[in-house]
């Protein structure tokens, strides 16, 4: 029995997408849009080695080492480390000639949509963040269903057009995506939580446990230590546009953190009883983290 | 072809074992030493409920829930939590009316070493320390290879025979377990590093980030925070005794990582460069500890 499908279903709602930055998201990008739609352009922009690759991959139809590449699209994803975003967009100005709808994949919104507000107004700007993957894990890595379920949150402002914001949550939900809305400031508080301050923890406490207990110590650490300290291989150059971006933010997530530190140590050195009240509120969250899991 | 092994491997190094706090550590221990031999006698004391279901499990021949049930035991292994152990210690003098070799199976271990030091000199007492398994699991998710490639630190001090050292290590050895010997000041120093810091670490901060992300928030969170927060479930009865047995250790542990974090804030509040530094130390240790289970 046909079926057919509406047309907003059957063609993707930008016709060429330039992928700025051809890595991890933006390559996954591609391949969920290509296996999604056959039609539709996309067009990558990264270092010849890269291109080559995607190329290879069949995961963009042209690319280019050139912003120019991105001269025709009709959406420009910014897909870069986060300061990297920021240099592309100074530039798209004098780069791209007519209209384009532009969107990034950072992990920290308010200082880009700041810095978008200097487009010119035929370039319109709204700010998103798929909370999916690594952010270094480079196109090798890249795979159609990165955002499978994941959150992708959009940051409009008031300079937003709404259709915008809607074509972009159509492009994101059909590649699996849950798109979400929210303020920058909003945005950049929850990740400094979320995401900021429990890479800068395992980091920490990766580097705190290996120069004390040493690598003979190390060879004895559980199943405990190794999950604690996952993220701990992730490189300092992502984190750095990180940290420099959502500033305050992390600094007030630090700040929670270190008070809490400080209440167990008060604890543990007879001065309080800080122990039963943090672990068993710290319980009660991650049972509501897992049971929320289980219900996905 | 017929192999006789040697009769070290044929009986095990005690005829009369008694388990004292018959959970997953206890219980582990018995079911692995059910499993490689056959002879040998295994004596559980905990409460009447637990005697039924080790019972049930055949993890133990005979059972009661008064410590006078060790009285004919040659080695007396307490795992119940640690400050128990300290009690059950007390009374072990009372109760054993002939020599016995006593050990135990708690986190922390320059205060029951300190502690032992009150036993008449008929019970000799060799700290020990299985580096396996979650504290609080239970006789329900005791396994008999829960010891298989762990280490096994004892603490032998300058009271301990060192025959009992070895028919200690001979037995853990026999189930699978890396024996290992340390000071009780190395071993208490390392393990707040290896063990109590990620504890007290992953619920401070599943604590912190519950709070100020909330229901809603949390519904984001990606496999990072999961992963960095898999301790926080971990009742606070067992970790209240873990800070009071090894307050000096787990105070210098917390300060070592609040001051980590003071620098990694300092940077990002721009006056300090210290991101770089951490990441590369903490990638490098993080290396090192999965390049070491590669080779297991």
């Amino acid at each position: 029995m046909a079926r057919t499908l509406p047309l907003a279903d059957r063609t993707p709602p930008f016709e060429r997408i330039a992928i700025v930055g051809f890595g991890l998201i933006g390559g996954s990008l591609a391949m969920a849009i290509r296996q999604r739609w056959t039609s539709g352009l996309i067009i990558a922009v990264d270092r010849k080695d890269v291109l080559e690759m995607a190329m290879r991959m069949q995961a963009a139809d042209v690319g280019g080492d050139d912003l120019v590449m991105a001269a025709g699209a009709d959406l420009v994803v910014l897909a870069a480390p986060v300061l990297q975003n920021h240099r592309i967009l100074e530039q798209l100005a004098d780069v791209l000639p007519g209209d384009a709808l532009v969107t990034d994949a950072g992990s920290t919104k308010q200082a880009i949509v700041e810095a978008a507000k200097g487009l010119p107004p035929r370039l319109r700007f709204v700010g998103g963040h798929p909370l999916a993957g690594a952010a270094a894990g480079g196109l090798r890595t890249a795979r159609a269903d990165l955002f499978a379920d994941r959150p992708w949150i959009f940051t409009p402002d008031d300079r937003s057009r709404p259709e915008d914001v809607q074509r972009l949550e159509q492009l994101v939900g059909a590649v699996g995506a849950r798109p979400q809305r929210m303020t920058p400031a909003a945005h950049d508080r929850l990740v400094a939580f979320l995401s900021h301050l429990p890479q800068l923890t395992a980091s920490a406490l990766m580097h705190v446990v290996g120069t004390n207990a040493g690598l003979e110590g190390l060879a004895l650490a559980g199943q405990g230590l190794r999950d604690t300290t996952r993220l701990a291989t992730s490189p300092a150059c992502i984190w750095r546009d990180i940290l420099r971006t959502n500033s305050t933010e992390i600094v007030a997530a630090i700040d929670a953190l270190i008070a809490v530190l400080q209440q167990l140590r008060a604890d543990a050195s007879g001065e309080d009883q800080a122990l039963e009240r943090i672990f068993e509120s710290a319980a009660e969250w991650k049972r509501a983290i897992e049971a929320d899991t289980s219900q996905q």
